[in-house]
C-alpha cells in the first residue's frame, strides 16, 4: 500500500522540487493539465511587462533592431533546438503548429513527387489530419491521408507513402512511439518521417538527429510553458533546408526582407520556413519560459516523469479499484508524461474533480487525462488527485445533474 | 508662411487631442512611424498584465472558457469589422497578414477556376506578391502573378484575371486607390477584388460593402496599435463564406473543434478561415487597443489626417525648399495617412532624423516616409519634423560617415 507519506518522501527527495517555485501556481490548486496549457513561469510575466513597457512603449519601431525582435524567431528556435536534439540553425519559432505542419508537409510531398499517400494512425491528433487533408485537397493531384491502426503502420508503408506523419506522444492515451524504429521503417519504404512533438518537447530528452527524423513540428504552450496560443516551432535538418521552397513564402523568409524586392528569393537555411511578422509579445513569453526549462536536465525531468506517472497509476488503482480503467501503457518507458483512465461518465467525473480544485482534462468519448509536467507537479499532487478521484466516484458526485450540464472542458 | 504658432493653434482646436494621452509615448520623441508599428495604448499594458497574471496564471486552462479566449478571434474580428465597413460575423483575427492573404487568395482562385492570372501593380507591397507567387507555384497549374503600372491596371483586367490584388494605400508613396472604382472594373472583367488594408484600417473610414469588395486582409500592428507582430485579420463577406473550404484547414476552423473528429468539417461562416490556436497574449493586446480606437469617430480621424498631412507637406516645402521632392499625392483626398519625400541620400537623412528624436522610416531606394496616426500625432510633431529635416539638410548632418554605416532602419 502507498500513502500520502510516500508522496511526501518522494517530493522531499526530488531534485527538481525547487523548480516549482519558478511557476505562478494558484494556492491549493492541483494542476494536471500542463500538457494542454503549461503554467506561467514567474519570469515570463516580468519579461512581458518589459517588452510591452520598454521595448514597445519606449523603443517603438527601433526595437526591431535594438531589442532584437527581428531575430527572435531564430533565437527562440535555437533554444528549442537544444531540447529536441537539433542543431543551431535548424529550428524556428513561428505561426501555429498547424501552419508549420502545412509547411513541412508541403516540403515532404514535394520531395516525394511520385508518391501520393500521407500515412498516419487512427486516432492521431485530429488537427494534424485536418492540415494534411487540406493540403491534399488543394494540391488536387490525388494525394490522400491514409489512417491505419497503430500496429499496422509498418505494414502500411508501401511505395506510395510520401510521408509518415505521427504525433510522438498520443494526446489521448499518452502512448509514446519509438521514433527511431518508425523513422527507420519509413526510410526503408522510401518515405519521409514527420514528427509532431506537441506532447513530448520539454517533457523528455528528444534526439531528432539520433532518430534520423526528417521533419518535425511542435507546440509552444504545453510543456514549453509559452502561454496561451504561444507560437509553435518547426525543425528542418540542414540536409533538407535548401531542397525546397516552402509555399507559404512570406517576407520574413525572404533572403533580403528589407530590400522590398518584387520577386521572392528564399532565405538560405531554415529561415525560409518563416512567413509573416512574428507575434513578438507571445513569442517573448515563450522565450522567457524556455530559459527556465533549459536550466533543467531533461534526463532528470524524464526520470521524474516516469516516477510520477507510475506513482499515480499505483495510487489510482489502489484508491479507486476497478471503477476506472488504465488507458495509458502500464510500462513507464512507453508513456509520455501523462496518464489517462477511462470511465463511462468521464466528462462529469472531470467536472466534479475540477470543482474540487483538481484540474485534469476530458477527451471524448470517455477519457480522464492527467498531465504531469515534471517541473512543477509534485508527487503530493498525484496522491491528492487519486484521493479526489476516489472520493468523487464513491460519493457519486459526478452524477449530480448540474455537473452534467456544464460547458465543455476544453 | 506657416509657423510653429499655426501648429499650436491647430492642436488647440483638434477634437482628437485628448486621445494622445491614451498612448504611452516617450517624452520628447516625435513618432511618425505608427504606420509601421503603432504606439502602445496605455490600457493594453494593463490588459496584458491581467491576461498573464489572472487569466493564464490563475485561471490556467479554464480561461479558454471562463475568460473567453476561445471566442477572441471572432470577438476581435467583430471589433475590426466596425472599422472597415464589414458586418458582424465577417471578420476574424488570426495569424499574420501573409497567412491570411494565402487563405483568401486560395479562395479567390478556386472561385475562378478557369482563370490563371493574379493581377497587381508594380510596387505593390512585396510581401503580398510573395504570397501570391508561393500559392501559384504550389498549385502548379500555370497561375501567374502579373504586375503592371498603376495606370494600366484597368486595361490589364482581361478574361484571364481571377483576382485583382491591391494594397489600398501604397506603403511607399501613401497613394490611396479608389476601392470602389477598381472593384467595379474587376467585376466588369469577371475578376474578384482582394484588398490589403494594412495601411488604411484604423486611419480612415472604410466601407468594404459599399465598395463591393470581395475579400480583404489587414494588419493588427500599424494603425490598429495591437503591438509588435499583433495578429492580422481577414474579411469574407457572408455571400462568399460558404462558397469555399480554405486550404489551411485547422482545428479552430472545424465545425466542432472539441469533438476531435478525424475528418475536417468546415465551420459555417467566417470561422472556417481560422486555422490553429490563436496567440492569446498578442491578440489580447490588440483587443485592448481596438477599444481605444473604436471610441474615435473615423470621419474626424480622417479629417485630421488630411489636415495633418497637408500641413506637413506645406511645412516641409516651406522649410526645406527643393532639397526634397514630394512622392505622395499632393491632393489630400488621394493620400492615406502618410507623406513621403524623396531624397538621394534618404537612408542617411532618416538616420540623422532618428538621432535627433524624430522617428520616421526609410524605404528603398530613396524614400523618407512619415506616418501620421491621427490619434496621437500632433500638428506640432509635423512642424518639428519639418524643422528637423531642414536642419539636417542644411547642416549636412546626414553626410557624417557614422550615419552611413548604421544598421538598416526597419
Amino acid at each position: 500500500m502507498i500513502s500520502r507519506a510516500d508522496a511526501a518522501a518522494l517530493d522531499a527527495a526530488d531534485p527538481l522540487a525547487p523548480f516549482r517555485d519558478r511557476f505562478a501556481l494558484p494556492e491549493g490548486l492541483v494542476y494536471l493539465d500542463g500538457n494542454s496549457l503549461g503554467a506561467l513561469p514567474k519570469t515570463a510575466a516580468g519579461r512581458l511587462a518589459e517588452v510591452v513597457g520598454r521595448e514597445w512603449g519606449e523603443g517603438l519601431i527601433r526595437s526591431w533592431n535594438d531589442a532584437g525582435w527581428i531575430d527572435l524567431p531564430r533565437r527562440v528556435g535555437d533554444k528549442i533546438a537544444r531540447l529536441v536534439g537539433a542543431a543551431p540553425g535548424e529550428v524556428v519559432c513561428a505561426d501555429s503548429t498547424s501552419v508549420n505542419l502545412w509547411k513541412v508537409l508541403a516540403a515532404a510531398l514535394s520531395l516525394r513527387p511520385e508518391r501520393r499517400t500521407v500515412l498516419s494512425e487512427e486516432g492521431n491528433f485530429p488537427a494534424d489530419l485536418y492540415v494534411a487533408e487540406g493540403l491534399a485537397r488543394l494540391l488536387g493531384k490525388g494525394h490522400r491521408v491514409r489512417l491505419v491502426p497503430k500496429r499496422e503502420l509498418v505494414a502500411a508503408l508501401d511505395d506510395d507513402v510520401a510521408a509518415l506523419l505521427l504525433t510522438h506522444v498520443d494526446y489521448r492515451t499518452g502512448e509514446r512511439h519509438d521514433m527511431e524504429r518508425l523513422t527507420g521503417s519509413a526510410h526503408a519504404a522510401g518515405a519521409l518521417a514527420i514528427w509532431d512533438l506537441a506532447h513530448s518537447a520539454g517533457a523528455m530528452p528528444l534526439d531528432l538527429h539520433g532518430a534520423g527524423a526528417d521533419l518535425a513540428v511542435g507546440c509552444g504552450y504545453k510543456y514549453l510553458c509559452g502561454g496561451p496560443g504561444a507560437p509553435a516551432f518547426l525543425w528542418v535538418p540542414k540536409r533538407l533546408q535548401d531542397a525546397f521552397v516552402q509555399p507559404l513564402s512570406g517576407w520574413l523568409g525572404h533572403a533580403a526582407p528589407f530590400a522590398f524586392e518584387s520577386a521572392y528569393r528564399p532565405a538560405p537555411g531554415v529561415a525560409r520556413f518563416l512567413c509573416g511578422t512574428p507575434p513578438i509579445l507571445s513569442m517573448s513569453s515563450l522565450d522567457a519560459a524556455l530559459d527556465v526549462i533549459l536550466e533543467a536536465d531533461l534526463a532528470i525531468v524524464r526520470a521524474k516523469s516516469e516516477a510520477l506517472t507510475s506513482f499515480f497509476v499505483e495510487a489510482v488503482e489502489q484508491e479507486c479499484g476497478e471503477a476506472v480503467r488504465l488507458v495509458s501503457p502500464r510500462e513507464a518507458a512507453r508513456r509520455g508524461s501523462q496518464v489517462s483512465f477511462a470511465h463511462p461518465d468521464a466528462y462529469a467525473v472531470m467536472c466534479a474533480l475540477i470543482a474540487r480544485g483538481v484540474v485534469g482534462d476530458f477527451r471524448a468519448p470517455d477519457v480522464l487525462r492527467f498531465g504531469f509536467a515534471p517541473l512543477y507537479v509534485r508527487f503530493a499532487d498525484a496522491w491528492e488527485t487519486a484521493r479526489a478521484l476516489a472520493d468523487v466516484l464513491s460519493s457519486h458526485a459526478h452524477e449530480r445533474p448540474e455537473l452534467r450540464r456544464r460547458a465543455a472542458v476544453t
